[in-house]
């Protein structure tokens, strides 16, 4: 089982961290964080509230700031950049690398971005538009066209010459791609295979023309599927006519992983994944406010259930001490197929071909503990109120409500998903109001039709 | 914002792969099928129910077993293991690299394990002893023994002529690592560097000591997170006296982040990461059974509270139609704080340090929000019931639960991670039984002192 802890470690630098700004000595803080790569001094700067936030990006060196605005949330971001000027920002954006940049670039100011342009290369220019023109969620906008392209009709001693000429290569290059005259993407050599065969092999003989390339206007989760199922560190990045436009690295990857995975976490809350954990209460409030609103709206709907059967409470009130078990059990019963269902949907794994398979799996399921937990309930209402009727009626109620929610459970995501919204976002809140509903329809119901008349 | 559905590619390969099955042409689905990856098959059995899965297991590539069985989560591999006779165990675990085959080998029979560690040689199998020997959430686990070390007092041309005797290097090395004569870890050279300089630089030139080498006992979690915030693809793993292990590559990184991320979504559902979509009912039924008890003891704790207002509500039975609203909307606002603090304790932001602030924070957001879903809450129970003063006492009774909800959503996770248990799995559970008892109580009780007396 995975241990979901990330880590104490950041814990206890917060902490000292925290010590030392308390203590006001700036020096020693500005030491401890700039020995963190960017990502931990993003992780760090979002665990702390805004006052203190301020003055430690103050202290980061002014080298890692562009990637430090990579890494962190886009509202931590926003706070971010609040604190910098014009001239710190253009300096930050002009250290990065073309599709970090991409990433950053909506939420600078037009002016930065403007400076930023001007202080470009053409070429440079030109690649930053041309990936900024893919759609938000596309390779387009995953992909650095900083690639190293070699011919195949040459030998491993001239790819050699020329690598020693050029010198560094761009970050987490693992392969060399090959290319027709006109750009087209024809494969790919690994560096190791240059470091072991011998100088004279020729290019074409070490060609690597199976791992396919990514269409450019591919989706990213649809990237980060292909790289986690095929074990890839990089892979080529090419336009409908196969011209090779640049690649995608598995560190960016891996990005997309955890942002998919934080969304799936929050938004069975209704928050976004990019919300900061200290963000301003007006903000938090209003976001919530929303979210809360539509809750009351389907609560008032399981309301007027209730309000249906006045005349059936009045005349025993113990149903009121009750129904709020039926309820609530469906709902937990409902929760647990729709995250069997969300992570199925989310993996592909759940289609027309299988779900009568799945639905008629989770009603015996349902049937089963409906008939378990029931007779624990009756017995427990039994020793309680000592009414046979009611133990009867509550043990009924409980598998009714089971069974809606085994249905609600499978059909609520996919016709969520179907209608082209987030099962994990929307899923949630109408399975329990189903589940509320039938809960209180079914205890209620079957009370006034065998307790009261 | 990342899109949360995965793949719709997968679910049509399902579609075709599913009406091939049915028409009985098993030479097409073979086909079909040994065109995917070993993940992509196993993510393909996963989405199959149990007859299917079988005959689809019977055409996968004998070659590709072991891999599959790596990449499907237990309960499925399990059920996959059940399907084979013990040759062909044995030669599937017998393809597989050392990491891999620790991975496996506790859900192998022991008759298997035995065949399998008397067809290895005297060196893989003292390998994979080493392996095993460590925890299982631990870097010692994740990591490959296959690595290729070079000495420090050599130049880039005797290294090369060493990799071209020795052929093919292990997947994903983008590094040689340097070690002493006592096989100490001294640092790492990239494949890049060798490829970049002059074949007369002596290798120690090249030297990369900056990247901390990993504990071999270090967690699984902490091993994630050192690789995303530093984008690594791989990294040496050491023991306490900094001799060099092995070497962990991002690929099983990837792995672990998802069984993370699939981890935090399945345990606030009471479900474990390797439940199978597909599995069998009574074992699905026993362990639900387990948590609906849990939360069937909670709600009695819930209604013994409704139990003591049994007088009030007899006095007034539009509290038991309103009393759900209360209640549940506390647990609304409850699970959107967890959210937050859940993914924040991940992350390691969440100290001594910040805890005042985000209390302090959250609290000052359940204040407005009461006060403004409270007024709304209002005006619609006074058009409903015409009773000012029932408005009134809902209004305040939603601004106190949404308070303790703030409370409870802050420290009930922090609580229930102190004293080590896992604040997804335990923390939606305990939090709504606050916002129920709460939220109960707070109604009813301030009904009784306004209403009734």
């Amino acid at each position: 089982m995975a241990e979901p802890i990330r880590h104490d470690k950041t814990a206890r630098q917060l902490r000292l961290l925290s010590d030392a700004l308390d203590s006001g000595r700036l020096g020693p803080v500005r030491r401890m964080v700039n020995t963190l790569s960017p990502a931990e001094i993003g992780n760090l700067l979002e665990s702390l509230p805004p006052g203190k936030r301020s003055v430690v990006w103050g202290l980061v060196d002014a080298e890692d700031d562009g990637e430090v605005l990579v890494h962190v949330g886009e509202e931590v971001r926003e706070s971010l950049i609040a604190d910098m000027d014009q001239d710190e920002l253009v300096a930050a954006a002009s250290d990065l690398d073309i599709d970090d940049l991409a990433d950053l670039v909506e939420d600078l100011p037009d002016t930065v971005i403007d400076e930023v342009l001007k202080s470009m290369d053409r070429e440079n220019r030109e690649r930053l538009e041309q990936v900024l023109s893919y759609a938000e969620d596309s390779a387009g906008r995953l992909m650095n066209p900083d690639i190293v392209t070699v011919r195949a009709d040459t030998t491993i001693d001239v790819v050699l010459r020329y690598l020693r000429l050029r010198g560094e290569l761009p970050d987490h290059t693992d392969h060399l791609y090959v290319v027709s005259k006109r750009h087209q993407y024809l494969g790919r050599i690994a560096l190791q295979a240059l470091l072991t065969h011998e100088a004279g092999t020729p290019i074409n003989q070490l060609l690597d023309d199976e791992q396919p390339a990514i269409d450019v206007n591919e989706t990213s989760a649809e990237v980060a599927r292909q790289f986690s199922d095929h074990d890839w560190i990089s892979a080529p990045v090419v336009d409908d006519s196969n011209i090779l436009l640049g690649r995608i690295t598995i560190d960016d990857v891996v990005d997309i992983i955890r942002e998919q995975a934080e969304h799936q976490v929050m938004s069975a809350a209704g928050l976004d994944e990019d919300e900061d954990l200290f963000s301003p209460v007006r903000r938090a409030f209003r976001r919530r406010m929303l979210w809360l609103t539509i809750n009351l709206a389907t609560a008032f709907l399981a309301s007027s259930v209730v309000n249906q059967f006045q005349d059936t409470i009045a005349h025993l009130v113990a149903l009121a001490v009750l129904m709020p078990i039926v309820a609530g059990m469906g709902g937990n019963a409902g929760t647990q197929v729709l995250a069997l269902m969300v992570r199925g949907l989310a993996l592909g794994q759940i289609g027309g071909t299988n779900i009568g398979v799945l639905v008629w799996k989770e009603v015996r399921i349902a049937i089963i503990n409906g008939i378990g937990i029931g007779l624990l309930l009756a017995l427990i209402v039994l020793a309680w109120f000592h009414d046979a009727k009611l133990s009867l009626v509550i043990a009924l109620a409980l598998t009714v409500n089971f069974t809606s929610a085994a249905l609600a459970g499978v059909f609520v995501p996919v016709t969520v998903k179907r209608f082209g919204f987030d099962p994990a976002l929307a899923g949630g809140v109408i399975l329990t109001t189903v589940t509320d509903v039938m809960g209180f329809l079914s205890f209620l119901g079957l009370a006034t039709l065998i307790l009261v008349r």
